[in-house]
């Protein structure tokens, strides 16, 4: 089976390694990573270098496709030629699945017309821009597409993906393998739970940088 | 502040990457990844590589170091240049951090003798070669060492140490900001909840490549 996650400029790491680190871990897949001219991209806020292994012409169909999200999407919903891309790709998957503001990316390629999807909680209005309909939920399954809620949701999105793809007891596995028995010291990851100022102040820095 | 992150070929990506994305948010934080030869590194199965900003040898002092673990670690116990370096940068933090197997560099630098600490739970044994008493819990504090449990718990390990560097308030934030709310479709992140044949099968497949 072959897993496929686009990398870019702009990219949050941990929208694309939390998926990564799940799926990559099924038995028999091969995962790639992929940017548009196979170079090295800068994360959001440019501290890691990411090193994929193709360019994004070279892959031109794939079981599963991982878009994750980052302030870099803000260019990627205007890039015809990855939108192409996107779009060619998706009509070959089995899966397409998104982290983050990456479901912006799907919907700027028209795949989320019509359909429930969800992103990062400061972002879920500019769903509606693409047709679709936010839901704040962590993960939303709808025919093929699964998208997840912010940044760390790619991990649960992935678990879910992978019961999907190889079944309950591989995704186990998986889980006891990264050790994913979560333990956060705060209750502070929904913006429902989390004093309205807190929430100001994630919205104004996300609103600068992400 | 200062925070540093070592990488190294075999690196586990989400025990670097899941630190660094809360620790990189903190207000007036300068993050660097370092590898011994500041050229990027490939993750434990090669699939990604990881490109730091600096060389080992061009940081002598930091605030906080963050050491991840992967099956790369298995040659930096063993790697006299390496813990030398552990040990000196070590003298001079606020912090010193590990994720999963990085204890056990932490405990090979001599760092752990006589105190609690943690790793992944399938390693938990090998930190008694150090004279570290193994605890099985998530995130364990001692002093100004933080070691974290396996992978995934380097994020859980992130926002105790952010709150402890920054305030509630700022751990919570980045919380939001990640959307740290998890929702793993599973209750498989620990061997005593998850059927022992499960058990069994990650232990092997952790043996022979993790």
């Amino acid at each position: 089976m072959e897993i496929t996650c686009l990398l870019f400029d702009g990219v949050t790491a941990l929208d694309a390694v939390g998926p990564y680190e799940v799926l990559s871990r099924i038995p028999d897949v091969t995962f790639t990573f992929v940017s548009a001219e196979g170079e090295p991209v800068r994360t959001d806020n440019g501290v890691l270098g990411l090193v994929p292994s193709a360019r994004t012409g070279e892959v031109s169909s794939t079981d599963v496709l991982v878009v994750p999200g980052g302030v870099g999407t803000r260019r990627l919903v205007d890039d015809d030629a990855l939108l192409d891309w996107v779009r060619a790709v998706h009509a070959t998957t089995t899966w397409t699945a998104s982290v983050c503001t990456g479901s912006l990316v799907l919907g700027a390629a028209g795949l989320l017309a019509g359909t429930d999807a969800t992103t990062h909680w400061s972002e879920l209005p500019a769903l509606e821009r693409y047709g679709a309909r936010p839901l704040s939920e962590r993960v939303v399954e709808r025919g093929k597409l699964i998208t997840a809620a912010g940044v760390s949701a790619g991990i649960d999105m992935a678990l879910v993906l992978t019961a999907r793809l190889a079944g309950d007891v591989v995704a186990q596995a998986i889980q006891l393998g990264i050790e994913y028995d979560p333990q956060p010291p705060f209750d502070a990851g929904s913006p429902d739970r989390v004093p309205a100022p807190v929430v100001d102040v994630v919205r104004q820095r996300l609103a600068g940088t992400g």
